[in-house]
């Protein structure tokens, strides 16, 4: 039969991790804490209805809502991305240097397509999000986790790293961490920028939760401490308008942008130019201040009763992150509790199903990392919903101490 | 300065031929014979707009619009595909064996994902499409070229360099083949699937100009053929619906289907879903063969205009076939004519520009092939202008002989 790449084989693993995450995406059978859905609540189907109206039309924006795009985007929603998302979270970026893409996973894809070869190491936090692992392993490239502490990655760690693995790139998702919700503190984002212009290492900064935040103050990205083009910033439309609409973007130097482009010409020829249509209208009209706001206020109001409802009904001596912002509580249990295999018999006998702290250990994690940890989402569903499953979940887990 | 991977560097070549073609192909400055647009006649706005406010509401229908998909695709488009574009056509398949994708190229990603390591021979119809040599190229494939006559890639050729060359995949345009137009014998596809049964090669069979026939009978695909899962049929709705939409599919075994859904995960999470939805909707409400319908009449006119004026306004001695479908005449000038050198003088003299005929010729040709050719476009330019343009072309050309 026939003979697969070897990546297909190397991928393996890391895609049934996934699996065990996303299965449940796309289903209403089961309460999901595991999913990393935005609320059904927040989504602008009032403006989508009215924008559509005005883009499909015999005009020049109805063309380019329907014909081939450039490979790297909209140039109008290019400058959107400039105005509205960049330059007021303080990176000052021309639009020739932000390339749209198809959803914010295709950038951790693409900049592996432009990067790495088979056996090339790149540097993750501990844990990390097993979707970009995967990709990771995808290109055959060695993983290595590197330590975080509640200021984010360990930069100490991550030096002594690039010193003896010689990395392509580190990978981070420094605003309200998946699966963590950790935030990786100013100083550190100053730092390792200037890591990766010491040691020519390609700093991948994935930020798709940075705008909704819910308290405390935004901090600039680390590519704003970029002065040599070694980082590259990548972001998403997913949370702040939809996930299905598969737009995201990265920031990236101008030859980077030259390559990637056509990188992007034999991935998919260009990202769909409805969905950019639509939402650079959406943009254009001013309909995102309001929009963001109004989902923070979603959000925040779910994340305080998760925090509250975790305290009130999990088990004595659990831990957990308290993060201002993002989708994910990290839930540390007490390390009698085996959240790994209890997960098959929770989501039979209580209809609950939650992000399994392990799958978020790549390899080189110490041996049974995460087993008593899981993935909390607070973004998908209601207070009430919450709530009520959060305490029986908890109580299940007191009776397994 | 940073190194990038290899591909990068082994794709560079044949992205510079592609640019030729695809530069112009969102400007609106130059008369363009090179690019393979729709006609703006051919966009359905009315419907468009219709669907999505139907689409855009707090509704079953309206959530699947907007959130995260399902790495196959819609179930529901999935069911339109077999439905409306593959039983019709002769190709009885279950739609648990289609998988949606981003645009009609992502397949010739997809299938390279799963199946190509570096070094691994793909067989490829002389001359043949570059976006595609341009991905084989991308994963550092062997591109190895094969004989084409009137009805298609000769069989036997191909039959010997499978046994010389153990190739992982042979791809080939069977209907109205880019750049040629010429479509292969019914003999000729079930051989075709024979061989790949026979000696364990996936026949890649990329059919996206099938449904815009003007003339003639429709053939079966190659897949309707194979009884074996060797062969894997892939098309796109850009010539049917909107390029745009960047939505395409792929028909493959259960197997295929399984891993290429991983590989979609690490790829680009799932294809867009406002596309999806509102294009499912399309089918649905019944829109389709009206609009086939249309646009077929729209590229019959041009397509005759196109030819009755090449043979009108072009030197003596000039050769092209004759297509029943798709977008393209494929024109043999007089071997004294440099249509690859005189490109950008026409271009700069006449604001013209048509697809370079050795652009469309991989590594492995021979030297010089297709230097008196061009790819001419009928399908995108409206009847007089392509009267007119070509009578100017002609004309120049005349006085190069």
């Amino acid at each position: 039969m026939t003979k697969y790449a070897k990546r297909v084989y190397v991928m393996e693993e890391e895609a049934k991790k996934l699996d065990s995450l996303t299965g449940n995406l796309t289903s209403n059978d089961i309460i999901s804490f595991a999913a990393g859905a935005p609320a059904k609540e927040a989504y602008p189907f009032d403006a989508l209805r009215e924008i559509s109206q005005d883009v499909f039309q015999k005009s020049a924006k109805g063309y380019e809502s329907v014909k081939y795009g450039s490979a790297v985007g909209f140039p109008s929603l290019r400058e959107m991305v400039c105005e509205e998302l960049l330059t007021p979270r303080g990176l000052h970026t021309k639009a020739e240097n932000v390339m749209i893409t198809s959803g914010g996973i295709q950038p951790m894809n693409l900049l592996c397509q432009l990067l790495i070869d088979p056996g090339d190491v790149i540097l993750v936090e501990t844990p990390t999000f097993v979707h970009t692992t995967m990709i990771f392993k995808m290109f055959q490239a060695k993983v290595v986790p590197c330590v975080m502490d509640d200021d984010g990655m360990v930069l100490e760690d991550v030096e002594e790293k690039i010193k003896k693995y010689r990395p392509k790139m580190v990978y981070t998702i420094p605003t309200f961490q998946n699966p963590t919700g950790i935030t990786m503190s100013l100083e550190r984002r100053r730092r390792l920028a200037e890591l990766g212009s010491k040691y020519d290492v390609v700093i991948l900064e994935d930020d798709p939760y940075r705008e909704i935040r819910y308290s405390g103050e935004h901090l600039l990205p680390i590519k704003a401490f970029d002065t040599t083009g070694h980082t590259v910033f990548a972001n998403s439309f997913s949370k702040i308008f939809s996930p299905g609409s598969r737009l995201g973007y990265l920031v990236a130097s101008d030859e980077m942008i030259r390559r990637l482009s056509d990188i992007k010409l034999g991935t998919d020829t260009c990202t769909n130019t409805i969905a950019q249509a639509i939402c650079t209208e959406f943009f254009k009209k001013g309909y995102y201040p309001d929009h963001l706001k109004r989902i923070c206020d979603i959000y925040r109001g779910r994340r305080d009763v998760m925090l509250e409802s975790i305290d009130a009904y999990f088990p004595e001596r659990t831990k957990h992150t308290c993060p201002d912002g993002g989708y994910y509580v990290w839930v540390e249990l007490p390390k009698s509790i085996d959240a790994t295999e209890l997960a098959s018999r929770i989501a039979k006998e209580l209809n609950i199903c939650y992000g399994i702290g392990s799958a978020f250990y790549s390899e080189g994690a110490p041996e049974g990392a995460g087993r008593n940890c899981m993935r909390m989402n607070f973004s998908g569903l209601e207070q009430e919903v919450i709530r009520e499953n959060v305490k029986k979940l908890g109580e299940f887990l007191q009776e397994e101490r």
